[in-house]
């Protein structure tokens, strides 16, 4: 028994997004599914964070906080320490949730009608937030290559179409799991450069690697795209805190952090106190004890989905570098979307996010939230296994 | 020994806006000094808010919180509940705080350039978002009969420059703490539809009002003006959560609160999810209790308060209606603002508010604090007597 992963907790009626909302976005059931949807996680943060709550309970006062240097000098901090990067903390610009980040790039550097670009297959939500703020998404589809993507920068130059302004990067790569080497990150860069484009390298999954990779920063990869380089990052899907709503845009230029800082300003925005509070615990060396155990947890995990799920004929988990996000290719089954959707929510009575909604690319995907306990996701391979026994 | 108020509680260290920032910002060591500016308060909130942060703590899973009916339930059953208000849950849309609420209706229905009336002396953040948010502030000054303020409606109108598009009105008012008669809401309502402004109705303090007042609701003072009537109110004030940044934007209009609804989407907006927990559990029977206790807490300090400073040959701290903001004139000392102002913050070493930054009406006045435990109330008002002693 793994004392802080492998208790199985019940989130429904706690409003979790991925639990009680099962039914009425995936129309699965969560008495008798499983919620693999939503890229949070069901065990406790880590005991530094859920301490910090307690002592904020006892302290009692919830008042205005006008301090944030603890929080600055906590993400330099974890920077520097987890991923050899050197932030200044006055690069730190605290954003309620990377969402709410990634809108304020989208409103602040560009206008409705630019174009905004992403390599997909890729986080849903840079084409939500994209049509939302009334840009217009270009993908740029990446390549695949058996188990693994690649970028085709050519490709991706030609299907410009002259009025994007932005780049929305993810590193590493949602869903894909792909963590990009230096090579890749220069190249990219040098992309955004030749073109013009603001490069927002969200690099939120970042703690969330495993063995044999290395993510590198976008900004130690290649410092000279500094003066286009917005990095949103948060403690949110490395700690379980996502509900808290509290993010960080590193951004290393002195101008574009002006621009933003003034925008944010004029909204008079600010993050919650007690969250930039556990983001601050977090960042420490408790915490990053606690994220080494659970990459390692989660490492099972997707070793023992993988072995459940690859042995199903047809049916291919690609094998992760990092994120807790199983993607999982069904085209091998020679059904298309309609055909196995319906097995994995129906039969199996599992809700994942549908492989199409990623973009370009995910047309025979789902994604798998693995960051559940052993037991469960032990559960999901089975019932992954009886939806489709009939190829055995 | 009033075991939720008078416990004295050192808020040092904890990021507090007024005391961790008050050396910074008013000059006053809060080693040896009295913060007694920024409107939150020095005493734990209720305890069954403490509770449900406990029980958050307890579960430790902060993810993604997607439901909010509880929320919103629990503002109607509130706004029903205390203030007579039939609210409809759909009408409630929640906001980051209500400094962020107040920014995004500027954002909604005015353009840069356009004017944004409000009465003056008020709460100074009115003319500081209207000024960030790139409007130009039109002030209409209340008028001052004895110890009470009353609008000048006939003044108001020819101080109307035409650019105006919506009138920040303030209902319990700070600093004043005037509650408005139903004849002063309706004659209100009237002025904005006249005006064809938009009558955004801050009612945040609606909760700290005194025996002999009730506050009433612009919307029950007043249902004819629901097509142009935003209702901005939260739990902080009353509960002192206002670091949690959740507040409510009620607005019984449809075609309002689509508009509203439709930016905030586009801004990828959401709040805390232990925000918004914190405020469920506030508006509950046990909150309710817990309110009125402190409502006669607040009582005593006022009395214990002007008892104090009213002893000052020429200083008059103005009967409260409501809120917990003394608000003191010094004008009858004969002093100008640049010579009493020194007196409190370098001689009583006490950080207040300065009066001109609420606009015309306030150049002689200071505004105090006054939700802190009883003991530091009568050490201020000790050390007020003792900085203008040679006034006696």
């Amino acid at each position: 028994m793994n004392e802080l992963f492998d208790r199985i907790i019940d989130r429904r009626g706690t409003g979790s997004s991925k639990w009680d909302r099962m039914k009425a976005g995936f129309g699965v059931s969560p008495d008798d599914g499983l919620g693999m949807t939503t890229a949070d996680s069901d065990w406790p943060t880590a005991p530094c964070v859920i301490e910090a709550v307690r002592q904020a309970a006892d302290h009692g006062i919830f008042g205005y906080m006008g301090v944030r240097q603890p929080l600055y000098d906590s993400v330099a901090w974890w920077m520097g320490t987890r991923h050899g990067w050197q932030v200044d903390p006055d690069w730190v610009v605290t954003v309620q949730g990377l969402g709410f980040g990634i809108a304020m790039c989208l409103e602040v550097w560009s206008e409705p009608g630019d174009g905004v670009a992403f390599f997909t297959p890729v986080y849903h939500e840079f084409r939500i937030k994209t049509e939302k703020a009334g840009r217009i998404a270009t993908e740029l589809p990446l390549e695949r290559d058996g188990d693994t993507y690649h970028l085709n920068l050519d490709d991706a130059q030609a299907r410009l179409t002259g009025r994007e302004k932005i780049l929305l990067w993810c590193s590493p790569q949602n869903p894909s799991g792909r963590v990009w080497t230096v090579e890749e990150l220069r190249a990219v860069a040098d992309f955004a450069e030749r073109n013009d484009l603001l490069l927002v390298s969200d690099e939120v999954h970042h703690d969330l690697v495993y063995p044999g990779q290395t993510f590198v920063p976008m900004h130690v990869a290649c410092p000279e795209v500094t003066h286009r380089l917005v990095v949103p990052t948060a403690a949110s899907k490395t700690f379980n805190v996502a509900g808290m709503r509290v993010g960080s845009l590193i951004i290393p230029d002195a101008g574009l952090r002006y621009a933003m800082r003034g925008r944010l300003r004029q909204l008079d925005y600010d993050a919650a106190s007690l969250g930039m509070v556990m983001t601050t615990a977090a960042y420490s060396p408790e915490g990053a004890a606690w994220v080494d155990a659970q990459v390692a947890y989660l490492q099972g995990n997707i070793a023992a989905f993988d072995a459940l799920v690859n042995a199903i004929p047809g049916v291919r988990s690609l094998p992760l570098q990092s994120t807790y996000l199983g993607w999982v290719d069904f085209s091998g089954t020679g059904m298309d979307f309609d055909e196995f959707m319906p097995r994995i929510r129906d039969v199996a009575r599992i809700a994942a996010s549908p492989g199409p909604s990623f973009g370009a690319g995910g047309e025979r995907f789902m994604r798998f939230n693995l960051a559940m306990p052993r037991a469960r996701i032990e559960d999901a391979g089975q019932r992954l296994q009886r939806a489709f026994s009939d190829l055995q």
